[in-house]
This record gives C-alpha cells, sequence and structure tokens, in this order.
C-alpha cells in the first residue's frame, strides 16, 4: 500500500478537539415537540426536569436556541485521555470486499467501557458534581451504559447505583465486575429495591426484566435518595449533545483530508451514538449544502423506525418518565431476546424521530444472523471484535460496499463504530456453534405494543 | 490543565512509524550464549532450528549483528491498523498521587488482542505464509498471545492450533471464544491429542496445565503435521525483535517533546514486551550515553528473575525444546496460581538474563494484592481498566512516583501497559470481594524447581 494518499488511522491533534458541543435543536427547521409532564400533559418545564435531572442537564435538555455549547474545561481534560478516536480507512476491508468504495469508520470503543457511553457519562458526571450531588442512579441494558458511568463518577468521587436489566446481568457476570471495580453498586433489574420493581416481579415473578422497567427503578431510587439525581445514557436530547463530539471530531478528520462523505451510517437503538455522529452532517443537510445520504440501522427485532409510530409515549415500562413524541413501538413493547442489548428499546430519541419522519434521514433493518457474519468478516480483516450493536452498522455499509462492486461506484462510506464486543462473548459463540436465530415480530406482536401507546396529542 | 506543554497523548503519525526492527543482540558487549540442541549440547543451527520454526524467523533468531532489521511491507501496513500505540502523559494518575513525578505510559492494549503480542503475532504469521505454511501450532497461557495469533493467521489465511493451558482455557472461556471467532481450534492442554499430554495426564490426571507443558505438545503436533511449524510468543530473541516497535516509537515520541525518562519500567514473564520495550533505550545504556534505571518487575510468586538461577535450561516441561542460557526456576517450577498468566513461567528471554546478570538493568518483584491495589488506583485515575500483568508494572511506577513525593525530585518515569484486562476479571472480583491471596515460594519450593535443571554449561 504505498503511495497512500490517505493514512490509515486519522488522528487529530490535541488542539483540534472541539470545544464546544453541537445542538441540532438549535438548528431543526421545524423543532420536535416538547417532552410532556405526564401528570400534566403540558410540556416539561425546568422544574419538572429538576425534579429527576441535574440542572445543567435539564437546562440542555430544554435549550432550542444555542448552536453551540462550550464543553466545560474538566470534561475537556478527560476526554483528552480518551479521545481522539481514530478515524480509519478500512483498505483490509476494502480489498476483502474487493470494492471500488471507499469505507471509513470512527472507531468509539477503544476505551475500558467499550464503547461511545464515556463522552455523555463524563459530562453528566461532571454537572453532577458540580451541583454538589453526592450519588447518581441509572439503568444499563447491554452494559456499556453502566460501566461508562461507573469510570465517570469514580473519577469524580460520585456513589453509583446501576439497576442493570436482569437477563444482562446474568448473561454478562464480567460486566458487572467492572461496574464493581469502579465502585458503583449493581442491581439486577426487576429487584425488591424499589415499589416498581415489586409490583413487576409480582407480576412477572420469572421476568428477565426490561431496559424500560430498568429506568422505572433507577427513577424511584433517585427521587428517594437525598442529594441524589437520576441520569440516563441515551434516549434524551442533552445525551444526543454530548455525543455530538463524535461527529465533530469525525467532520474535522474528513475535511483535514478533503473527503466527501456520500453516506453515513450508524446503528440506532435510543439514538444517542447515531444523533451525535450525524449532528454535524446533518446541518449541511439541512442547510441544502450538502447531500448525504444518513442512515440509520436497527435490528429487525426491534424495528422502533421502519416499522413504529410516530407519537407520544413514555420512556419506560413504569410510566413515571415524561412523554416523548417519538418513534416507538409502545413502552409495552416486549423485545425479544436479541444480543444487541443496546438496540433492545421500544422508542428512539425526539430529534431523530422528527429527522426520520421529516425525510432528512433513513432507517434499515437487519437481521441478527447477518449481523455476525459482517461482525465476523470485520473482525478478521480490520483487526477489531465488533459490538453486536455496532456490526448492525457493519452490516449495512458492507452491503453499501458490494452494491458498489456492482455498480463500479467510488463511493465514499463513513460508519461510527460504536464499541467492541469483548463481553459479548456468547453472542459470538452462539454464531460460531450455528445456534443463534433471528426473531421477526409478526404484525400482530407490534399491535400489542401499539396497543399500551397513551393516545396523546399536543396541542400547542 | 491550560498550558500544559505537552498533550496527554503522543501519538506518531503514520510517517514517523518505524521501517525497522531493533535487534539488541547486535550492540550487547558481550552476546549471550548460544541455545543448545538438547540432542548434541552444541549451538543450534539453522537447520535445528527449521525443524519446528520458519526459515525467517529461524534466522532472526540467529541474527547476532544487523541492528537494524526492515519490517516487510504487509506488516508495516498492518502495523498501520493497530498502530501507534499513544503515549500517554498520566496526568490524572499525577494528580492522584499528588507527585512531581511526570508519569508516562505507553499504551499496547488498544487492540482486539488485549496486549502487545499482536506485534509480533503478525511477523510471524507473514512469515510463515510467506513460506508457504497452511498452519500453525502455539502455546497460550493467559490467552493473548493465542488471541493475537488467530488474528494474524485470519488475516493471512492459515489454519492455527492454539494449545491453552487447561486452567485458563477454564477460567477464561471467553477467551477461547474469541480465538475461535478468528478461526482458531482451541486444545485445552495437557490434552489427549499428543504423546506428550497423554504422558503427563497418565501422571497427573488433574493437572490444570502449564505453560511447559503447552509448548511441548504444540511443538510435537507441529512437528507431525505436513505444511505446519510452530511458533512462540515470548521468550526467544527474534520475539523480542519483533515488539522493539514499542521502544522504538516511545523513544521517538519522547524525543519528539524532548522528554528525557529517569527511569523505565516494565513486566517481565518470558521477556517479549520488556525486551521490546527497552530495546533502543538499552543501546543508550550500553553506550554510555544515558544512564536511565530500567527496571522488571516479576510477580513474587515466579520470581525468575530475582531469585532464579542463571543457566541452561528448557524452555518446556517435556524437555524438547532447545537448551537457552536463562535466568530460571526450572523448568520443573510450578508456579502458583497467580492471576497473571502471562508471568507464570520458569524461564526468561535470553536478551534480558543476560543484560540483568550484567547488569544492565535491574529487577524487583511484587505481591498480586499490591499489584491490585494499583491496578484499580489507575484504573479510577486513568480510565483504562489494566491487564494483571501490566498491574505490576503499574505497581512499581506508583512506587517510584510516591518516593519522588517524599524527596520532591521531579523524575520522569516512563513505562509500558502491555494490556488490558477485560478478560481477567475473575481476578479484579476476587480482589473486589478480598478473597485474592499472596504467593511467595520458599526457598524449598524453589529448590525443587532448581533441581531439575540439567547442569550443562556451554565450552565455546
Amino acid at each position: 500500500m504505498k503511495d497512500k494518499k490517505i493514512p490509515t488511522k486519522i488522528f487529530l491533534e490535541e488542539k483540534e478537539l472541539p470545544k464546544f458541543w453541537y445542538n441540532i435543536n438549535a438548528i431543526m427547521p421545524e423543532k420536535h415537540e416538547p417532552a410532556l409532564n405526564p401528570k400534566t400533559l403540558k410540556p416539561c418545564t425546568l422544574e419538572d426536569y429538576k425534579e429527576v435531572f441535574c440542572e445543567e442537564l435539564a437546562k440542555q435538555e430544554m435549550n432550542m436556541t444555542d448552536e453551540y455549547i462550550p464543553i466545560p474545561e474538566e470534561v475537556q481534560d478527560f476526554y483528552t485521555m480518551i479521545r481522539p478516536s481514530p478515524l480509519t480507512r478500512a483498505y483490509c476491508l476494502e480489498k476483502v470486499l474487493d470494492t471500488p468504495a471507499e469505507i471509513y469508520y470512527k472507531f468509539e470503543g477503544n476505551n475500558t467501557s467499550g464503547s461511545h457511553k464515556l463522552n455523555s457519562a463524563i459530562a453528566q458526571a461532571y454537572y453532577a458534581k458540580k451541583e454538589g450531588l453526592t450519588s447518581l442512579t441509572t439503568e444499563t441494558g447491554a452494559g456499556q451504559w453502566g460501566t461508562a458511568l461507573s469510570m465517570a463518577c469514580a473519577y469524580f468521587g460520585l456513589d453509583l447505583t446501576v439497576f442493570m436489566v436482569k437477563c444482562s446481568a446474568e448473561q454478562k457476570p464480567f460486566r458487572k465486575a467492572v461496574i464493581e471495580t469502579y465502585g458503583g453498586k449493581v442491581i439486577p433489574s426487576p429487584s425488591i429495591t424499589t415499589k416498581i420493581g415489586r409490583d413487576i416481579l409480582e407480576k412477572y415473578p420469572n421476568t428477565g426484566g426490561s431496559l424500560g422497567c430498568a429506568v422505572s427503578e433507577a427513577t424511584e431510587k433517585a427521587l428517594e435518595t437525598p442529594n441524589c439525581k437520576y441520569v440516563l445514557g441515551s434516549v434524551l436530547d442533552h445525551v444526543i449533545l454530548h455525543q455530538s463530539i463524535i461527529g465533530l471530531e469525525t467532520k474535522t478528520a474528513l475535511e483535514k483530508y478533503n473527503i466527501e462523505p456520500d453516506m453515513l451510517i450508524s446503528c440506532v437503538g435510543g439514538g444517542s451514538n447515531f444523533g451525535g455522529f450525524i449532528a454535524p452532517f446533518v446541518k449541511d443537510k439541512i442547510n441544502g449544502t450538502k447531500n448525504y445520504r444518513i442512515i440509520g440501522v436497527e435490528p429487525k427485532s426491534c424495528p422502533s423506525l421502519t416499522r413504529g409510530k410516530y407519537a407520544y409515549d413514555f420512556g419506560d415500562t413504569g410510566k413515571i418518565t415524561p412523554l416523548l413524541k417519538m418513534c416507538t413501538l409502545g413502552s409495552g413493547f416486549m423485545p425479544s431476546a436479541n444480543h444487541s442489548g443496546g438496540l433492545r428499546y421500544h422508542g428512539m430519541n425526539p430529534i431523530v424521530s422528527k429527522l426520520y419522519h421529516d425525510g432528512y434521514i433513513e432507517a434499515v433493518s437487519v437481521e441478527q444472523t447477518k449481523v455476525f457474519e459482517a461482525a465476523v468478516q470485520f473482525a478478521k480483516s480490520e483487526g477489531i471484535l465488533p459490538a453486536p450493536e455496532s456490526s448492525h452498522t457493519i452490516r449495512v455499509a458492507i452491503d453499501e460496499a458490494l452494491k458498489c462492486k456492482q455498480t463500479g461506484e467510488k463511493k465514499k462510506i463513513v460508519f461510527c463504530l460504536t464499541g467492541t464486543g469483548y463481553f459479548d462473548l456468547k453472542a459470538y459463540s452462539a454464531f460460531n456453534n450455528n445456534t443463534m436465530v433471528d426473531y421477526i415480530p409478526t404484525d400482530a406482536d407490534l399491535q400489542k405494543g401499539f396497543d399500551t401507546l397513551p393516545n396523546i396529542t399536543y396541542n400547542k
């Protein structure tokens, strides 16, 4: 590979790292409808949010006007430890695929949390500390968010309780061990430590839990603990804001080498990495200066964009969170035991939902066996074992590159590789042993979820 | 941390990556004594080595004259995917320790093998492919080497059989899953697939295996398989040669910012990372142009440098490998079940042994509970969960930084962080639960190992 014009990895220098996050809400042609207080059905006020969330995060959640929001210096300092993440040209994958396409990936998994989640965790822990809190609660599904937040809390000296979806806690004992090493307390959810948990256990004693249920428990716990707030690793707009660091770095790296992407691809669960990755690119698309394809990838087993409804819904099973206008399968939708815990969520961030609804972005859904085929092909050629979630992205990136092989087009495909699969080896073993199956909900399965939608509209 | 003169992470640009490995053997004031053929007790010839090893690797093993050896272009291409590894200034750890010392670490764990092992694995697989081989055999203890080699073999399309120390295979099922994902075949050792394995199982039916025994099995398997050779991840000089990429990058990064190290620290098992890390620095020390302290760190449970003998010994339990002049506890030494599988080896690379014997380097031994205390302190401040092996290094780096706190000296401490601990969470759990114990062999324990030494001297 002599005379290559673009290095395999593009690393920004420390001085090139973003000093501001990018707030998509400020430039949306039409803002998404506001979150509603479930008691009053009126838009959530700062006071409403502050009951559960840190004040500064609540302000960010409501900020519809400031395009650039400064990254606090302490957070920047931490970012210099875990960032910049490389933008890598997938020369070896291109060769294996024998495609004329150029493939680039922004790799967010090179930190102990194993994913992009640390970008927001450190910001949230910082604001909590600054507000004088002593502890936080959260939920975790696959475990990346819980790990990331435990790292952030250890760094700033905060206590942490993590409600971990029970089946994940059992499938991934080592995730629990990492969180505990960082000083976090892990409670498998549903648990007897909260009223909501006890209620669910009474109704469904053998349940493996769900993210929606863990959210309810963590929120309840925060409300009853002094000097404690609840934090969330996805779905909300302030999380997307923090994750915009991914997109900002990617854009700077591409511009450094005059690379004009044709498409941007990433997986969507609650929307956090996807929203952050596409943030500065969406701006160009809205402005009309660029016409990238922007593609979200979701599992066929939990298709909130491709088969969901655009409606107000609760973020949790216990129905205590604010109501969000989003693409949703209904808070009562029970996703199958797909191996991508991070994509097993009924709803979707409101910005991402609105962009999809308004046609600025596309969505594709894929089956998990096809996802793992792509994962192994990527692992063997690029030397990174990807997370199941990220492998959804890889599947579509490879499919697009193979289309280019057919057409001869030299498209530039840029994707976000959100994390590593080191804690997902039961899934890889299932794939290696040919025991992995695909789950595709029937229309009747989906209808059961839709039946739990609250049927609320917002009148300005 | 405004106005800091040195960025948190120093990344070399692709064009600054080394094009040559550095061969310490070429500049040793006194060469180490040669490996001996165990049948003839004469120095191993190229023909001897070629029975088991790839020819090019055998030539590198015997090369005592060429200071710089070109890195093949295909290997350089792969290095651009996994390298450069960052040299990180541990600003946060320094702050937590409140030390005037400057601490830097070269982080080799940011790849799917989780360690530096991939640096040599890819080189060895390349030479095997070039020689026209179709398969390789090896052994693995902790699992890093087996993982790295499976990645390298997948990249070059070679079959691989890995004999994995049985207790490790049982402790670390996920390591096995990664190796299998990359297409490697894992056989817990001792096994019934080799004569040596069957003999050992007959004698010790309940043994958990040892690295020495797995080496014997892998060698036997290679000898009886057509178009197959045996490769080794540590101990031999050509492995140190490949690992010199670590030291070369470190030195370039330090020089870029005019950082003059006072000491260089890394852990020593078979010597591979340590030898590679110190390679270009040893040159300065031998030349007399610099007076760094160079410190190898080993576990108190397996103290081949600090309590071993400098003598000819076998590399394996089955006594079929060449005899090496090295610091050794005897090939019959049975190390305790310490959590650092990578440091559980009776011998030591001949170059490292000779440098230690001749006083160019120091060695320190540490207890594993103290090691894990350092690991957790590092994980919380620097955001990386270190491998148990690497944490030996961290223990000594922290101790040296704390000495600086006492004396007020602003020493510059540079260490090699060889890997991550994502597959060592049983060890972390034991530490978290206070069930971890320390093993220190008595003089009588050591004597049992010394009694197995072959008592051979070499007369030129």
